[in-house]
This record gives structure tokens, C-alpha cells and sequence, in this order.
């Protein structure tokens, strides 16, 4: 219960102060960030904005998922976003086992996983075959990945031409976003 | 290129400064929170939690799409979380439309719409049926929408009956968190 009551707690005190209660409907600057869940990212304090600036969008591994593109229509479509940023970030936990390996695991057990210098491991004891047929999005190059969402982000036919896509990566270690130079060229509109 | 030249500068700040460079590859409170990609939800201080905290999965509505339980299943068998907590809010823009307007929206035109008194419109001129066969997530009922969506995760044939998953709605006037108690019901592992 430990974590339930902190945030009862941080909740309450919150909810004391918190001077969110007047922002507007839509997003101030009109954009939306679609990044990753990881723990270390922050997602408007490393771009320098503020609450109620922007549309964020997390998954594992900041993907453009059939949802994330689900959330960006919607989001540009219903709700006045004008502009798209996608993040990656260094060190990512999707980096350090591939889709392959991802379901052998699940196919042993469900239970968490830890990983070695001689690979993943669990203590097995009966899993799933549910995870075969899921897309795990895992990546091995990280400004392929970016500039691959990019592309599928300009290339989904609900997407007009001219909304901006921006590709980035950002070093956890550094705290620097630097832009992706395929990205730049992927998020072309082509014709 | 306003927002852009606002981004640069605002990381650059950022990177001078920012003190995540050595937090750990897992989430220190081993959790992952669900909830909406909205503009006003800053999901980590409204719970009253640090950077490092919790993975943080967020989408249109924060509903519990495939590729959020994917998120998920890779947050607790890979990436050290434990336990899960689903948020909605008041006042969410999926509240605002149905997936059947959002169909005849896309149909008309790709463009932005707006919403008057007789409802949300657009300029037409052309559209795409693409938007037809998804599954756009909207809801009508913010409790049950919660209710639903802490079902559809613990009944998913990779998550474990032993992950707490926890439901609540946010208030986006007051700033509190509501536990919502048919979700506690729809929490409980069955057999």
C-alpha cells in the first residue's frame, strides 16, 4: 500500500495549490510531443514549456503506433494542434532486447524478466503464446527508429502534408535534443 | 518556426542544468501510470511524484488501447514496474464527439474541425474513408470508461492476476483524484 497512500498524499497537496484550474480547452502552442514512458524523461520540462503547451503522447519507446497516430489525428483533427514532435531518447529500454527475444520470454513466463551478460532470463514456469503475434516495436538504431516514425507519421493517409513532423533524440545523459537529419528529409511531404 | 526556436532554446536551458543524469534504468517506484495525452494533466506532480518515479503511458483519453498494454506488459516484465494505475479526467476532448462523428469529419475533410451549438463542422472539400475501420476510443461516461478500460487490461491473456491495477478519475477544476470504485471491482483478479 505503500504507493497508494503517497499518492493520496501528494494528490491531496496538490490539489491544495495546483494553479491548473483555469488553462484553456486546447494546447497554448498548439503542438503535440510523441515520446517514450521512460522514467527519466520529462517530457515539456526538456523542452523548456509549460503546463497546458502541449499535447504529450508516450508509449514504449515513443513509437508511432497505430494509437499514437489515433491520438495525433484526433489530436490535430479535433483538438488544435498544428505541429508534431517526436522524441527517442538514449539508453532506451527498447533497445536492449528485440522483438524475438521479448516473446521467447513471455512464451516461458509471464513474471519479470533480468538480464545478464549472457542474455535475458526468467524462471520459466509457464507462459504465453499471446505474445507471437504482437508488433513489440523494439529498436536497434535509434535515429533509424525516429527517422522510421517520421516517415510512417507523413505517410498515414489521414495525415495532411502540411503538418510540420520533427524527429528528434534526446541524450538522457546530456539532456540535449539534437534533430534528426534523415528525419528532417523523411518528414518531406513527397509530391 | 516560433515553437522551434522556442524548443532549442528551452533544452539548451535544460541541459546546462538538469539533474537526471544518473537516475537509475528502472523506475524507482516501480510503477507505470496510465492516462490522457491532455495539455493540463502534468501526471507525475498531480500524484505527487518525482522525475524517476513511474513510466508514464499517455494517450487519447488514456484509454487502454492494444499498444498501451503493450507499453504495459514491457513496463512490468522487462522494465522493473509492479503495479498500475489507469487515470481519466473531466473535461476530456473524447468526450466531445463520438467515433461516428469523428468517421464523418475525416470523411469530409482532413482539416481541422470546430464545434458550435449544432455541433462540430469542417470546411469539407475532401476527405478519406481510412478513418472508418479505427477504433477512435471516445466515451460518453468518464467512470465506466475507466471501469471498462482496468477490465480490459486485467483481462488480458499477458498480465498477470498478481498486478495491482488501479482506476481513478482526475478533476481537472479541483485538481483531486477519485478512486473509482467500480474499477476496484473490475481490478480484482477472477479465480
Amino acid at each position: 500500500m505503500g504507493l497508494l497512500d503517497d499518492i493520496a498524499a501528494g494528490n491531496a497537496a496538490w490539489a491544495a495549490t495546483h494553479g491548473n484550474r483555469n488553462l484553456p480547452n486546447l494546447p497554448a502552442r498548439n503542438a503535440a510531443i510523441l515520446t517514450c514512458m521512460d522514467h527519466r524523461i520529462v517530457p515539456l520540462r526538456l523542452l523548456g514549456l509549460s503546463v497546458g503547451d502541449t499535447h504529450v503522447i508516450r508509449n514504449a519507446g515513443g513509437r508511432a503506433s497505430d494509437d499514437a497516430i489515433r491520438s495525433l489525428v484526433i489530436s490535430y483533427k479535433m483538438l488544435g494542434t498544428r505541429e508534431w514532435f517526436v522524441i527517442h531518447h538514449t539508453r532506451c529500454g527498447m533497445m536492449t532486447f528485440t522483438d524475438e527475444e521479448m516473446r521467447a520470454l513471455l512464451r516461458s513466463s509471464l513474471e519479470p524478466a533480468w538480464r545478464d551478460d549472457a542474455g535475458w532470463h526468467d524462471h520459466g514456469g509457464g507462459g504465453s503464446t499471446h505474445g507471437d503475434d504482437i508488433d513489440w516495436l523494439t529498436f536497434a538504431d535509434l535515429e533509424q527508429s525516429v527517422t522510421d516514425d517520421v516517415a510512417r507519421i507523413r505517410n498515414h493517409p489521414l495525415v495532411p502534408a502540411r503538418i510540420p513532423i520533427y524527429g528528434f533524440v534526446y541524450d538522457i545523459d546530456t539532456g540535449k535534443l539534437s534533430e534528426v537529419a534523415a528525419a528532417m528529409v523523411a518528414s518531406r511531404p513527397t509530391a
